[in-house]
């Protein structure tokens, strides 16, 4: 028998000091800023590393006709500290995906099926928009404002995949309407009229 | 006479191969996603490290009554490389810096007049608003929308620094009214009345 | 006429100094560590932000039955700087991306159509092996050896993503059979024995 | 009632899976090599990203006649992981910050008021000194020796920006003469002569 | 008596506040993707940043006459968070560390004694080989496959530094054959005789 | 013969699309914040990753019987962009490297011959040293104050690793008493005596 598993004895020693090529989230362990503690390493198993969460459509039938379901870290713990992340996106007819951020990622969509028109507008107040067909992919650099619409007649879907195992996601329409920021800072702030901002507090829960 | 001064020859060798204390925007050489080339080290001046243009006050008779002067690296070339940033607010009486973000960092502000009224809304939707004195330093994380009003009878005057040497910023209104993007996709990404939308482009010099 | 516009005038300046949301890769031009420099602001269009590659099916008619279709900054310059990039993968019934790493990157994929096997080993030398279906995905942690294999009777396909714009692709085969190494090097350090090291490079096309 | 809210279910999800847009230090867990372990978003307020220890004017009653107020992550927790924090400092007549370096950090200085003579040395032995008045800004590229010192008849004030929410300080005369540095070894390693060591360790309570 | 010590009283907060010069590791908490928590500064000493582990050779009485001693953040916890570590490389006559690679670390070798013959294949598949002598240094950049063999008559010895404090090692004849890896799998992810894969998993203990 | 080698075409694209697994400099062009510009990938050969300039010993008949042989990016620009570097030093008896900095990067030493007495000191001002036999190694964290003295009786020879391919050097005699810096600023900011600071300036040739 062959002694040549005994020359890098470190690769045997404790969890703890094992060398780290992944770290699965702990996610009942608090955050920090690079991510969640390590699961040990001995209670690693390949489901860790697959998510079957993106396979069944998301429920489109909402105002916005549209869903999007997140393999972020907080759903896939096997992303941790690895720097990316993913999401699934279905539109339906005429669905939307309203203008929003993702404070800390860019964004990498894969036209999956239909057809996708995408945007979004720089730091220079430039606006890229393009409709998309099957098979193309588009990028939203990090934190601009961007959108998804159905450009075609039937449900769209796509994959996205994040720069950051966990992106964050700003909805416009979220921060303005529907929390308790108060309408005169919302019309101060915005120039949109008071009864623009009421109407759509009303909509989407907002208070104050 | 002694001979210290040969320990270390690579300490003088030539610019290129010098040791990288400081990197001094070249501006008129295309960017990289790490920054501006370097100026040579030859050519670096102590002038190349001060900038004295944030000491005057900025025009504010507009209609938010309120000035950025920013001191990026585009404005400030000793900056490149070091990951931070500056610029001076003024807000006169019933001034505004309306919703923006900054795409690629955080900003930290410091009063150094009057009264802020500043507000940030997260991710998670859950708004924080604070009333800023003098002396007062408030942080605003990454990329999430946020705003700065005047809270009191004078002008209020803030320092803020990014957590980037260029930091990007992006105005909400700006965003929405004042280009080229159709006023249709507005209105379907943000549920604003085609009528809103339409006063505000107007406003804004926004077309489309 | 109002003059917001002239708030702040930074966003008008000359485009080296313009604020950096992206970094549109100038291909021609040296690359960088952290990527190539950025294309003039001024040239930029959506186009540059988005890669129709990906939409059609690669040529798998050959002895692994695969293909395997980058869209990495080299293709796809609008990704520069941003930190990911993608790829399409086909695989034919009894199709094979052999065993492999990404030198520099993750691997997050995601099974469009049919039915993978794949895999990775870790430093530690446990096995990750799982059956993957139709909108599973599955990550594979930076610069271990990997693979991807049909598991079903039709064409699969998969859209993967890396965390870097420039993941790199070492192929284990190639790397000891298709290039100059000579055959003793390969044997000494491989344990393989020559006969089968002679057969792979008579193959794959290698030397020595 | 529409159903919008009901469209990104992981906005809320349980806290510790939630998107990360901040990290609030929790002080009393260990930190770790990239910044301490977030408190729960649940109890952050407003607060948590609000100082307001920069408001008054440090002590300048000791024999260098000057004073800096720290706001780092200890101080201001809500700097964790965002990469920069800030300073006051306080210059009466005469007043010095003597020689010292950030160790993980770079320095802007803003001055608010008064006069400041403030100069760093390079790697290449070069001195970068100025002379700033009142709004001037000055960077003090990582790692190196800098200095700051009144150069008017009136209480200077300053406000520092730091490229790490936790940039240390190193203060030269601190570290030679006011810890148990043998002073033999202190004079080994600076040339200085033991009665001059021995008179400043006397001054700074240093001892050996 | 001097009052300067009161200068900065924030160098003698409590532990948890104090700046982060380093990090020392504490092992025994659960790691996290930017290291270990710190062990409290309190209990540091210059032990910790001191590792004697290397100084005697590795036992090399083995089939591949070679002995790796790491000392990675799991040996030496003073590199926690520094990114970087070291090993020594003992290379007995005829010795050889296998073709391996490091997930992710770039390595730079150093030959303190004899000569080795070293090298590496790229992603572009070229090869870089060199024989090296005493005082040569090579650097492997991240992720690529790369091996050493003695190429003198006696012992050598090389100490290896690594771009991180817990780079991994994945070495390909184990990943291959010595775990349970199913030879099947083996086979056709790289096209070696079954033969071939069943004689090497007998003699590294691999099953499947 | 088989196709394989036309699976992925992007491997054997133009130099400038080519995946980046290294980025040797290109000393000539102008740094950036991230490193040189990169070589063409065609001109590179396995030179560009060996450096034998360490394998001499430096010259250390000078006043501190000392000499360090630097590896960094300026010589050895295989290392450009893989954030690590070396050196080489002697300290003949009685030799010291005086009190230093690296202001962007830790250090590593290793020592090959004899016997150092090594140490640096905290920003809480605690002080760490430890006399180092043969095979001991050493880390200095980043821009700490650290020396290295021969302990032994003969001359003493150290590695050095450090975790920047550019790790900058500030000797403190140099910063203060062998450039412009005048007098009295070097008084004001560091306490020492005008005659202290004039006979150093006068052995190191120091102005002003």
């Amino acid at each position: 028998m062959l002694h040549i598993l005994f020359l890098f004895p470190f690769l045997f020693s404790s969890s703890h000091a094992s060398v780290q090529d992944f770290c699965v989230a702990s996610l009942t362990m608090p955050d920090t800023p690079a991510g969640f503690p390590c699961k040990s390493p001995k209670l690693v198993t390949v489901d860790d590393f697959v998510f079957s969460g993106l396979g069944m459509a998301g429920n489109t039938t909402n105002i916005i006709k549209a869903a999007v379901t997140p393999a972020f870290v907080g759903q896939f713990p096997g992303l941790n500290g690895l720097g990316f992340s993913a999401a699934r996106l279905d539109l339906a007819p005429a669905g939307v995906v309203p203008m929003h951020t993702h404070p800390g990622a860019s964004e990498l969509l894969f036209v999956v099926r239909g057809k996708i028109l995408a945007g979004f507008i720089s730091s220079a107040n430039d606006v890229y928009v393009k409709s998309l067909k099957r098979g193309d992919i588009m990028v939203f650099p990090q934190g601009l404002l961007h959108f998804q619409v159905n450009a075609g007649g039937s449900t769209a879907i796509a994959v996205v995949s994040f720069s950051s195992a966990n992106p964050g996601l700003q909805i416009l329409d979220f921060a303005l309407f529907a929390n308790n920021l108060p309408s005169p800072l919302v019309e101060k702030t915005t120039f949109l009229d008071d009864a623009q901002v009421k109407k759509l507090k009303a909509v989407l829960g907002g208070t104050g």
